[in-house]
């Protein structure tokens, strides 16, 4: 699949906002690519790909956890978790878009999890950083972006549970570890 | 072991100020238990004993993980988590309290856990709303605790992990698994 058939696919997926959240998400996941000595092509990809089932109705997205044999314990998390791990899934199984490396970026790019690869790091981060996000905490995320890719993850990950704590939502068990062992990659208090 | 023993044996163990804080865990602790139909005599002596090891070098208690055959992965975090289970086991193994509800409300004060006892949570509370506490939160959370354990221990925990992201620190895994349960009991978000 090359950037022109992964846009059109997910162009027809996906609304007007999100569709133009994800063009941002891709040329976000580039930049951090060259910064980072990763692939620019598979950034681009999983950047346009990352939120394919987004838009999927839950009740749709529940059916395609069972049909893909996803975990079930993913149905007992909130529905804004289940696109990644079906998006990913749809693929690799559909689209027969079978590197690992942009399977794992697209699966875990709303939870992240611990030993994330290069490259599903950089999809997180796009995804936190892109140009269009406006919330508070994100213009620090962006500076670390430029230099310390572990430290922006670990920013990323930290804020978004701050977030969640404050609204006394569950925390999906893999963020909580991706946040614990990236504390200690970072040197953060044992 | 009566209240009177339990003083005395903590008195000797602990600085001036944390036996005081002690005696007020302890008298916290009494109320709590009122209010919440637990047993005020085990609330006072949990109170009382909880942090009987808390003045432990760590060196001192380190070994002492050892000696108990305690979980080691407790030595890959935070010191300030030991001094729980260390002093769970000496109040048990030493000074023969053998009351499995006791021994759980001194080994978990620090971290709390899932399924926590009512008395497990009516020290946790207490340890943390005390009369001599004073940092933001606590005062919502003294309220809560005249009303709703399951409420005031949730947002004890809730605030205490919010503390520690803010300061990159590691968070314990029985922490995050009390805080998702306690979550899911007072109908949070999923």
């Amino acid at each position: 699949m090359n950037e022109r058939e992964a846009q059109s696919i997910v162009k027809s997926k996906l609304s007007k906002d999100r569709y133009e959240h994800t063009l941002r998400v891709a040329q976000t996941a580039k930049q951090l690519a060259e910064i980072f000595n990763a692939s620019t092509k598979k950034a681009v990809l999983a950047g346009l790909l990352h939120d394919y089932a987004k838009c999927n109705p839950p009740d749709e997205l529940k059916e395609q956890i069972k049909h893909f044999r996803l975990p079930k314990h993913l149905l007992h998390y909130h529905k804004e978790l289940w696109h990644g791990p079906v998006g990913a899934k749809i693929i690799k199984e559909e689209y027969m878009v079978t590197d690992e490396d942009i399977f794992h970026a697209i699966y875990y790019h709303t939870t992240a999890r611990e030993n994330m690869s290069l490259l599903e790091k950089i999809i997180y981060v796009a995804d936190y950083i892109e140009p269009g996000r406006k919330f508070p905490g994100v213009e620090e995320v962006r500076k670390l972006a430029e230099v310390n890719l572990d430290l922006a993850t670990h920013r990323a990950i930290r804020n978004s549970m701050i977030h969640l704590l404050k609204k006394d939502a569950i925390i999906f068990p893999d963020t909580f570890l991706a946040y614990n062992q990236l504390t200690k990659i970072i040197g953060g208090v044992k």
